[in-house]
């Protein structure tokens, strides 16, 4: 079996952790630009494009620092997923909802791998690495705080626009 | 466009907590079976499994008392992506670290609907209801945060498995 060191690994994860970027970017731009009536939702979302946007330009400094290259095409399976999940989405009656669970969900994956980031570029000895995704971590905390801080509004309003006759209450 | 309850709707989000967790076991089960070197997180996530059992059972009361039927096939989407992650993983180098974080993110989508759904129990004054799926809520909670508490050993000895020659470390 292969041996690699902590920073062969470390170079590894960021590569995945940009290809991630890429996919939430995919995900979180077809969400807000099917949002309509959860204005406040659609604000964060754009605004959080923008943060993603930002990491992976972050990222890629890190990859360049190991003498790594970009994966230059996003995954198939990041494709193939994010795909899914806008066909999925839209077949939803209850899109809204389930949208802000799955952006909720897939924050707490690039949470882990940014923990698991900060942990390998000090096994590494890459403290500024580390810090690069300390910084993301916590724009990655920070937006799934805010969805949960939200979702009783969004889910509350979603019933009571599901109940209303003539109301849509699905995006 | 078509009108629902919040009881209609409590009913629906029931049912889909209920193909959450059959996907949920699917998913544990597979992981669980593949861990080697990691007896703890192995051991975590089996016991996870028991639980998911009795969540699934819950929620079959719940729904019955609503006059639904528990959905009898679990849905192909799950079956999917179940299988897409298992195969995934079985693929990937560092699959135990991934496959933390893509647990830990399922954890946090199981969180969200379980949040949503004693939202919804409630404002269809179903109280009982909202009680239980405020047990389970309690219980994926429990399983999140044993995952990230644990995350930093499981990463760390991955590492150091990885780097020695003769180790292995993906699972």
């Amino acid at each position: 079996m292969t041996t690699r060191t902590p920073e062969e690994r470390l170079l590894m994860w960021l590569q995945d952790a940009y290809a991630m970027e890429q996919e939430a970017e995919t995900m979180l731009e077809a969400m807000a630009g099917r949002i309509e009536h959860y204005p406040e939702l659609k604000a964060r979302i754009e605004a959080h494009v923008e943060e993603t946007r930002s990491q992976a330009e972050r990222l890629t400094t890190c990859i360049a620092q190991l003498d790594g290259t970009v994966p230059v095409a996003r995954g198939m399976v990041a494709d193939l997923m994010a795909g899914m999940h806008a066909a999925g989405n839209a077949l939803m009656s209850d899109e809204v909802a389930k949208g802000l669970g799955i952006s909720y969900a897939f924050e707490h994956m690039e949470i882990a791998s940014y923990r698991a980031l900060v942990i390998a570029a000090r096994e590494a000895g890459h403290d500024d690495i580390a810090e690069v995704c300390e910084d993301i971590l916590g724009e990655e905390i920070e937006m799934a705080d805010w969805l949960i801080d939200h979702q009783e509004d969004v889910v509350l309003a979603f019933l009571e626009r599901e109940s209303t006759e003539g109301a849509t209450a699905k995006r």
